[in-house]
């Protein structure tokens, strides 16, 4: 419950009509994507400026309530999640895209703009804003800055990190700072614009954010590949990234996955095959076609049964929207789906796939597993119910095996969902004692009173470190 | 003077050979490439290991000495310059290539490496490291790391801050941190790779980098435009970038420049002219001359007199070298050269070149002004004399001035050269007092007994801001 005195001085910033705290509106918070996390929040407050954030970060830091900024709420690691209560900060209000700027080659924009309709605005200007989570249609450029999300082009484009030129934010101390610019070139200071990146609210609220550009690529091809060996795929990855292509895209999908996705889509997918490889390369089109030439032969030197070239931009952006869908998909399988994204150097792919699917043999837990083969970025997913406590358990006996197996191979415990609260208990094995101890050390400088997006990346303690079964 | 007991055991870590405290080797270290700095160091200590590091690093928090990394002190910012004694540190011991790795197409180094035997031995696997600052000769890559260095290519390619995937850090308290990996997507955790990288040794001790490389481009193709006129040379950059390509490089010499390079380089530039782009473009074959021919027409409807492409390999080469000897050139003119690299949005180099002139002459100062015109970052320069102390306040007044113009044209008081000491007092006006603070903040933390390159990045007193002339 909100204090009475507080809550009045949040309404004289705020406006009444911003400051929510029915218990509907409080229900409808209280959670995000991420399965096994709820909690209530005092309040939903939606601030017009970045003046109005500064002032209820001001109060929240005199009434020690904790804040938590969220976008759309489809973070999968729990880190929108109000778990310590206090105030959840929407942008309905801020979600304008304030500048296209065709000279610099940059966009402007307010954290609550949505990341599809962004690209479709700049993409309308022959630019390209290249990351693009699966959740575009509703993620929101605020959620994609502050989880530094990747997408399927992020191999040879890279993740939102790679496009963040500038931010507006605000400071545990009400402070209202700008970092960067609209600079090729910027060493003036630490990099607070990466630091902020990926730092998921707890260092401080995301107001307004410059982004990069570059030019549209001339053309697109798409084709799939398909498997009757995991590994056999796995390997025609490492093989066309050290032949010197990087593709735009290189997507991983295993039969269960293809076979729920397909059942989902409707498009048509081999069901009936082990693997499939979904892979796209854009640039001019004398290239392009040079390039999937050359991916679709090495494909079929490591015995890919089948290689076929989309042949309308139709088919190409239905098996684009498919593998998009595959959480979705998934999802309709049973009450609760829990979606990891382990990532590992690219040359161990092939070993981590065959990992994944020993792990779930030893723990008796069926996982689908997709994802990002390129970037070695993989989603391992299982669907389950969270009402059964001996197969969760299992669940995350096997996901923790995952994340172990990960770590020993060069990987880490999440490539781009974040860390939030579901995954801090493993930070600790990714990062050191030290790791762990110096990032601490920066949380504490820049929100000394705890109260930005408190109980994220931090956890209270570090799960205990399981035998990597294979 | 160092502290016996201190020197003893400061010898029993790195050993008796890597401990020079000599007044000869003192003084050696005592400057790096920048006017007006010198200050000797109690000691030059030369580690062998991370573990070695780290041991000297817990000496110098007891005895509360200051520790200056320094690889060939090219810094042009007074960043590698002892202003505070205490030790240096050299990496000659730990300058190794330690591995490149064609399957993740990464290249991982200790901090001593030369970056150009780093860029020769990628080459001759057929890969790409594009960083090139201009003193790539004798720079290490951890003073490229430190400073965040750019170079010709930063305009398509991105500075070095683009190209680190990993770090090896010891932190100030002695304890060896690991960030990042061979991963192209990894968000576990705060970005502390790319907060180290740029933080120019105020952070901690950089003891290995894991760098990432790129397929190497097929052909390159590299032109002179020629203009008699300033703005119409700033223009046609603009419009470039606005026409949706991307060149390699895009770099401006003004004719005072192009004067004294050709007197020093001697390869037939042309003297006769206001300025001079020098463009290149690299990429398939066919791309290359498309885009070319793009880039000459667009130079020549603004008015370049004349557009000349280069017909061989060597002729290319002269000319990137004459452009990347220009400070060398200028410095054998008066016995002190101020090389500054202010930076503006692209859009806004026409501005910013007409207001350096014109601040050049308020001042009476004959400004030479070259640099990546593409990315905004200029570097203009001064030869004079540190002696005549009247010559000397109107050349600092004359900078004051344009770091000024860069700021209120939405830029920013360094590129690529690094805050260090001598841009200290003006980085305030860049990121307002409570950027400072912040920035501050995570200083103290992670540096709270202030020994790792002390006075760097903080100045204790900002400098009064003047009123710009134009």
């Amino acid at each position: 419950m909100l204090n009475k005195e507080f809550k009045e001085k949040l309404i004289l910033v705020a406006g009444k009509q911003n400051v929510e705290d029915s218990n509907a509106s409080r229900l409808v918070y209280s959670y995000d994507a991420t399965p096994g996390f709820q909690s209530l929040p005092d309040a939903v407050v939606s601030p017009r400026s970045a003046n109005e954030v500064s002032e209820i970060v001001k109060l929240c830091s005199e009434y020690k309530v904790p804040i938590v900024p969220r976008g759309s709420g489809t973070n999968l690691a729990g880190g929108t999640c109000p778990t310590q209560g206090g105030i959840v900060l929407l942008f309905k209000h801020m979600n304008k895209i304030l500048e296209i700027d065709e000279e610099n080659l940059t966009v402007t924009v307010q954290p609550g703009a949505v990341t599809l309709d962004l690209i479709n605005q700049v993409e309308a200007k022959g630019l390209f804003y290249p990351p693009d989570p699966s959740s575009m249609k509703i993620s929101t450029i605020g959620g994609n800055i502050n989880e530094n999300s990747g997408g399927l082009r992020g191999l040879k484009y890279g993740v939102t990190r790679d496009y963040v030129m500038a931010l507006e934010i605000v400071l545990a101390n009400g402070d209202i700072i700008r970092t960067g610019g609209k600079l090729a070139k910027d060493v003036a200071g630490y990099d607070f614009t990466r630091l902020f990146t990926g730092s998921e609210g707890t260092l401080g609220i995301l107001t307004e954010a410059t982004l990069k550009l570059i030019p549209m690529p001339e053309t697109k091809s798409t084709m799939l590949a398909l498997y009757q060996d995991l590994e056999a795929a796995a390997r025609s990855v490492s093989k066309i990234i050290a032949g010197k292509i990087i593709p735009a895209t290189l997507e991983f999908l295993d039969q269960p996955t293809l076979k729920v996705v397909e059942d989902f889509a409707k498009i048509g997918l081999p069901t009936d095959v082990k693997a499939v490889l979904l892979i796209e390369q854009d640039g001019p089109a004398d290239l392009v076609s040079k390039d999937m030439l050359k991916m679709a032969e090495i494909c079929k030197q490591e015995d890919a049964v089948s290689v076929q070239l989309a042949k309308t931009a139709e088919e190409a952006e239905a098996l684009r929207t498919a593998r998009r869908s595959a959480l979705s998909a998934l999802a309709r399988l049973k009450p609760t789906t829990i979606l990891e994204d382990a990532t590992v150097p690219r040359s161990e792919i092939a070993k981590m796939v065959t990992a994944i699917n020993e792990i779930g043999e030893t723990y008796n837990v069926q996982i689908c597993t997709f994802g990002h083969a390129g970037d070695g970025n993989l989603h391992p997913t299982v669907a389950t119910d969270a009402r059964n406590h001996e197969e969760m358990e299992r669940v995350e006996q096997a996901f923790a095996a995952i994340f172990e197996k990960a770590i020993e191979l060069g990987g880490t415990i999440t490539g781009e969902h974040g860390v939030g609260e579901m995954k801090a208990p493993y930070l600790e094995w990714k990062l050191g004692t030290a790791g762990i101890h110096a990032m601490k050390a920066i949380k504490d400088a820049l929100d000394p009173n705890g109260i930005m997006n408190p109980g994220k990346i931090f956890a209270k303690d570090t799960r205990k470190r399981v035998v990597v079964t294979s």
